[in-house]
């Protein structure tokens, strides 16, 4: 009988800042890093997961992974694999670290990695890349996997279930497909704030060139600047590239209003980001502005609690599930379920460090198995750091091609490890 | 020309699962705890401030504290407590560190404990007690304090100037009433879900004869239990002493809706935390159904956010403003603000280890030059743990008596550092 031996932690940082790649309106000098932890089993395997963070804090987060040791520690392997749905409850509702959040920030996302080093760990085990896994799993097994506690108002388990029975029928259809054609992409390469306008120019004509169907820009700091970069990207781009813009949280809600009416002539795809990512009141009255401009939000939502709200409230029509924000593949699974009941198109946020990497997993499994579409619906990419993975992401002609190794996309190469390990 | 020197920190954590002091719904277990911190100076000062928290990952959120250590150390005594409205600033909006919340959980509550530090400091350098060193400022000052970043869709600095200078007027004949007669207190000490029958019937009729025109039980366990004690307590109090009633965020939304009105019978204060401190439209749903009841929260409200919403959607009609959960008193003095604008009642959380010591100030602050206020209003008291501060509250006759001494209440006697020191 295996039991869990050891976690281990790193603190990785890519000194990023020093090219201004990923560059917005609030963080103007990231330097890209994960928090990354291994649970290593005596019988000699291991699951990775990892919490994307900026930089400074990155030990914070670090030693957050480190106060989930004495829940993994000695455990039975096999059962702790077997009921990941009841781990996460353990893990999330622990009646002293709850207060840290709860639910929320550091704690939260630091289950989030020790959760999805648990599914990289079963995936691997299986023998599949975790999206097929999770595609693979009954409605039943789906709906175990989520805890409904604040939801019910929203979605019921009994609901959640019709859905997942409702996608059963074209599952085996839609995952031959998946590996057939790939699953659309969209790109933010050109868009950081800190490029100048000749370099901008250049990678949006690479993104047309390279058959990305969307890019996105940042906007934010000063509107003459934001005119004039979305003038330049869609004199590019040309009418049938979609132009989303990021304003990554700079404005008050009448601010966001009047800012988003000055960005209007350039037929934007979204608007993402226009506010605090807590203001689900303050998002809903934007929307409500600006429409029919589509609001997005959700690298930055804390949980599905707030999720739940958003779309409750009709305060964003695009969502952008996280990877390693909430607690994990589980919670991101219940975010898929929400969606899903209230007919949002879920473009999960990407980049960072192995976002990319990690997210597809559950934007894949959506299409197999929960919504059953990609309609109007992509995956972010930015095209660096994919290097520093064992199974780094296949994204050619625009799309994001099915990883095939098994596991779920989080494990770091040991050299990027030892070359970036921080301090 | 002083500098900050140093930034120590302590993890203190008291025993206080062994006796069930605490316990709630979702609490069982809490040893109360403080990630506690030092702030000194090279002219032999200090300030001194802390996060509450119950016990596990209090490690967690000393990291946090050690990680805001270079914004401090070397920076000049006298211009940072001069403008600490942009200390607040350039620390909430780290553009690293914030990507740890943003402006939520431990990344934000180390913050707090940070500015709190260095308002005691101020407040110790000015010979005041916090709540008169603030109630002493002007409005223009009180407003500089303030980030009404994401704030100015409910309020403005314009509106927020308004209503401290129509409370100039009276601020001298309230600072004289509060210090002759204190502020009211209601008592959490009999209602611990932990305690048995006899002890919440012994320990309400010693709250009702020491003076207290309020008490609070937990609920939320099992109905039968909760309807078996508030008859015990309703009987022992009679029907002068209101009773609130708190669930600490067990509930979905219907289940608290169902839950309350089995309660009603008891002439309830108001249900507290009925569901998760996220849901605001959930709570604005549970305050439609239940009215009149009051809905009360705001202990795990995260950030000013979202409390503006709170009181925007309705969703609760008591604030439970907190000493230690959000960015400290720059963040506490916005909110204050807010529920002045909205005209709702701030009661404020406290018990743990010393939030009674520290929110007395916030109410008294309150009282004297925000709301002018103390209709309606109490600050919750639990008579543990204050032995270990240096100015212990000094609460009789069922009201806080205002504190003299110079500091913001926070500062730990070394000998309970000591004691107490974790691992």
């Amino acid at each position: 009988m295996a039991r869990f031996a050891a976690l281990q932690t790193h603190d990785v940082r890519f000194p990023t800042s020093l090219a201004l790649d990923g560059s917005d309106a609030m963080h103007p000098d990231p330097d890209y890093s994960a928090a990354y932890l291994r649970l290593l089993t005596d019988a000699g395997d291991a699951g990775h997961g990892f919490v994307f963070t900026i930089g400074r804090g990155n030990d914070v987060q670090v030693a957050a992974l480190r106060a989930l040791e004495g829940h993994l520690v000695g455990r039975d392997v096999d059962a702790t694999l077997a009921d990941l749905g009841g781990v996460w409850r353990e893990l999330v509702h622990d009646s002293q670290l709850r207060w840290l959040g709860p639910e929320k920030g550091v704690m939260h996302m630091a289950i989030g990695a020790v959760v999805t080093a648990l599914w990289d760990l079963r995936a691997k085990r299986e023998g599949k890349p975790l999206w097929q896994l999770l595609a693979s799993l009954t409605p039943e097994e789906i709906v175990d996997l989520v805890d409904f506690r604040y939801l019910t108002d929203a979605l019921t388990r009994a609901e959640a279930l019709d859905i997942l029975r409702a996608a059963e029928a074209g599952r085996a259809e839609r995952e031959a497909r998946l590996l057939a054609e790939g699953y659309p992409a969209y790109t933010t390469t050109p868009g950081w704030l800190g490029y100048d306008d000749d370099k901008l120019a250049r990678l949006c004509r690479q993104a047309v060139d390279e058959g990305f169907p969307q890019i996105k820009l940042k906007v934010g700091a000063d509107v003459a600047d934001d005119v004039r970069r979305l003038r330049i990207a869609r004199a590019v781009c040309g009418p049938n590239v979609r132009i989303a813009v990021d304003a990554n949280q700079r404005w008050d809600v009448g601010e966001a209003i009047r800012w988003i009416k000055a960005l209007r002539p350039f037929d934007l795809a979204w608007i993402e980001e226009p506010t605090s990512p807590d203001d689900v009141l303050g998002h809903a009255a934007i929307a409500s502005a600006v429409a029919p401009i589509p609001v997005a939000t959700g690298e930055h939502v804390a949980n599905r609690v707030m999720v739940k709200q958003f779309l409750q409230a009709g305060a964003l029509s695009v969502l952008q599930l996280d990877a390693t924000r909430v607690a994990g593949v589980n919670e991101n699974v219940a975010i898929l379920l929400l969606a899903a009941k209230f007919g949002v198109p879920v473009c999960p946020h990407a980049g960072g460090v192995g976002l990319c990497e990690a997210v597809q997993h559950l934007a894949m499994f959506d299409y197999v198995a929960v919504s059953g579409s990609t309609e109007g619906r992509a995956i972010e990419f930015v095209d660096h750091l994919h290097e520093h993975f064992i199974t780094p992401v296949d994204v050619h002609g625009g799309r994001y091609h099915p990883p095939k190794a098994p596991g779920a996309g989080t494990e770091l190469h040991r050299s990027s490890i030892v070359e970036y390990e921080y301090g």
